[in-house]
């Protein structure tokens, strides 16, 4: 079977792709090993989206007397809110098959393994192809922590399936996907500890947010270990026992379950990704161009195998302007502002450039901050609740980064994006006319 | 006592322009009769919007077992409902209050009087000034009907101020704030009936959002009469009997309580206005050009007084553009991008032109709807809850229009504003990255 485009890889960049290039009449095949959707939609943004909603539920009812609504007795049927997950994660599926069959895509349920650059091979069937987007994403990162092989520890996976609330949870990596479920299951009742590597939980946002954040979460009863390095751990009678060190001291924490996560990497090896002899970054990634082509021509890496972002959004961006160059089209891949979202409850958002970043760079910049509480509507949804909208601006006045406490930061920072991309001036927000009241205003305010 | 700017009225337009000029270092003078913030702070947007985010608690608590969350015995307490929306109300109007104060701003709290176009008087006082920006504001239209001077009825200020939870409730219009209105009290359990003169509700939204938006709430159990018009209303024992006609029918309905919310006209006479002699519109408004100026230099007239938006944004900019050009300031006023919210449950957020304005003008224009369920995180947060993006696309491909039914409307329709001030094209949105997952993603997919 020959066809014009081959894609390895139905997460967002593949079956973003595979959509486009079918909508423009190429004739494409994309396999996929497990269901098409990736881990995005099948074990990470969605599943996570849909549980912190319910535990939003649960939030808002529990605090429901702060506005004058009287609730009795809120629990959370853990059972039902993973049957909900699954039915949502089943209805974006069958979305995302419904579009790939209308525009003709070839599916092929299996492991793909690459012989070269115009040839797949899966099961016993070989593909030809003209050219290839290869995007077979990222796995979680579990580090060598002595004893862990031998202990039932949780990745992200599980947690996401286990349906019985358990009394205490620790979790190793204070990321995004760390606070999410530290965020859920504190919000469920469960005794949680976040153990962090470095100075502050979710490196890589603000670091003032961040550790805003923290301190709200430390003081609904989430117990924060910075500076800590896991350096055991061991099955006991009454649960899984952490050995750690953070500076000189040596201490242990004992929780019921455990999740690890450090983190994500790109997966290299086992697709014959090594027979296409692509040129590698000093950090030993895929060296892409600007049309996210590989150095084989025709051969294009998307998504979170490349190893630039690890985001879904950047992946489907990735995608869409490697098919248009495989269609001629001008197009060219802009990483100046890709969105970072933390789901917590609090919302923390960010995009563009971090204090951190541009003080590396040697760029000087001056920091506009104002309180939430500055909208009118947030201080009349957010009883008792802190938030921060916080914009870095460049010595031309040009907004280079933008970092929001508070909710709905995640809806509100899309517009703050297309700011710092079209490199607009901060006094630009003001030329338009915000709806009244809404918490965006803030960006009128700053 | 001389300044160099008179400001009358203290709303959204007079706070802005007060704070904005003071900070320029003018010398200004504000004269509010009750207390600054005006209708919209005091007995408007915010004071709905704290009332409405209660009652969309409420909501959440009573449905929570659609997500997996169980809660016992739901019940709203309008006495505490109200007392925080008055503490919202006192919070916001004290930093008003403080932003004056730091610029300087003199403010004088009672009724002004404008002699000509460089005198105003209040109380025993003269105050004189070089410019003048008059924006007083509108108040609620009571429409002449039979028998309503005799009966108790409600005003949208008297609904604010309401302690308990009447039985049943009429509304008469189903404007923006009668339908704010409808939902509040609907959620609270009363049997809220909306009589409508027009066709159909939120007469300037998109008719089928609004139609969609309608069908939802008679779904759950509001009452609409349509194309219906009060004839007379009377006093009974049980309550308050309204007659209506409908085409050839005529009937009654009885409710508890009668909220006439029919809409708010500016108010053009009381204080002095007629001194000016300001040049008129055909509609009888106040005539100003493109910096808000009136016929006399030196007199600006913003916000509902002028009769062109009547939205607390609208006169925000207003204000904004008026100081910059009473400070020599490059500036001028667009009408082309203002967002109208309706914060019903869900919202329906509208900006640019309708498919009805555009018919009316003749102009060309095609429509891209899609479902909101085209975004998997509007799936994870809405069981059972449809939504609608549409965006009215011209010939050239420029976005004309966008108009949202489902959460979060208030917040995405911002980003949707500036794409229509700054003319932008449907595909535009493509080169943004947006966060996923976002309702506001659903941008990207059209």
């Amino acid at each position: 079977m020959k066809y014009q485009l081959a894609i390895i890889g139905g997460g967002p960049a593949g079956y973003t792709a595979a959509e486009m290039a079918g909508k423009a009449g190429l004739s494409v095949v994309l396999f996929e090993k497990n269901n098409v959707g990736g881990v995005c939609l099948n074990e990470g943004c969605i599943p996570t989206k849909t549980l912190l909603y319910a535990a939003k539920v649960h939030d808002t009812a529990l605090h429901a007397s702060k506005y004058g609504v009287n609730v009795k007795e809120v629990s959370a049927d853990l059972g039902k809110i993973i049957a909900r997950k699954t039915k949502v994660v089943r209805k974006l599926v069958l979305g995302i098959k419904a579009k790939l069959t209308a525009q003709k895509v070839t599916l092929v349920q299996g492991e793909a393994y690459i012989q070269d650059a115009h040839t797949v091979r899966c099961g016993e069937e070989l593909y030809e192809c003209e050219q290839m987007i290869v995007c077979t994403g990222s796995a979680t990162f579990i580090p060598p922590v002595a004893g862990l092989d031998s202990v039932n520890y949780w990745t992200h996976r599980d947690a996401l399936d286990n349906k019985e609330i358990p009394s205490s949870l620790v979790i190793v990596g204070g990321g995004v996907i760390g606070m999410e479920f530290a965020s859920f299951f504190h919000s469920l009742g469960v005794k949680v500890t976040v153990v962090e590597m470095m100075d502050e939980i979710l490196g890589g946002m603000d670091k003032e947010l961040s550790g805003l954040l923290r301190a709200d979460y430390a003081k609904r009863g989430v117990k924060f270990l910075l500076n800590t390095k896991v350096t055991g751990v061991t099955q006991k009678e009454d649960g899984i026992e952490i050995e750690y060190t953070c500076g000189e001291e040596k201490n242990t924490v004992c929780a019921e379950k455990l999740l690890m996560s450090v983190g994500r990497r790109p997966v290299m090896s086992g697709f014959g990704l090594e027979n296409l002899n692509l040129e590698l970054t000093a950090r030993g990634t895929v060296k892409v161009d600007e049309h996210l082509q590989s150095s084989v021509p025709g051969v294009y890496v998307c998504g979170d195998l490349n190893g630039v972002s690890l985001l879904a959004h950047t992946a489907v961006r990735e995608a869409e302007v490697a098919v248009h160059h495989i269609l001629g089209k001008t197009d060219a891949m802009s990483y100046r502002a890709i969105p970072g979202v933390v789901y917590t409850n609090p919302e923390i958002a960010s995009v563009g450039c971090t204090e951190e970043a541009l003080t590396r760079e040697g760029r000087a910049y001056r920091v506009v901050s104002l309180p939430a509480a500055y909208s009118g509507r947030f201080v009349a949804e957010n009883e008792g609740v802190n938030g921060v909208c916080k914009v870095l601006v460049g010595e031309d006045e040009e907004i280079l980064g933008v970092h929001l406490l508070g909710n709905p930061a995640s809806e509100l920072i899309i517009q703050a994006g297309m700011m710092i991309e079209d490199r607009r001036k901060l006094s630009d927000w003001k030329k338009y006319v915000f709806p009244h009241p809404t918490v965006g205003e803030i960006f009128r305010e700053l």
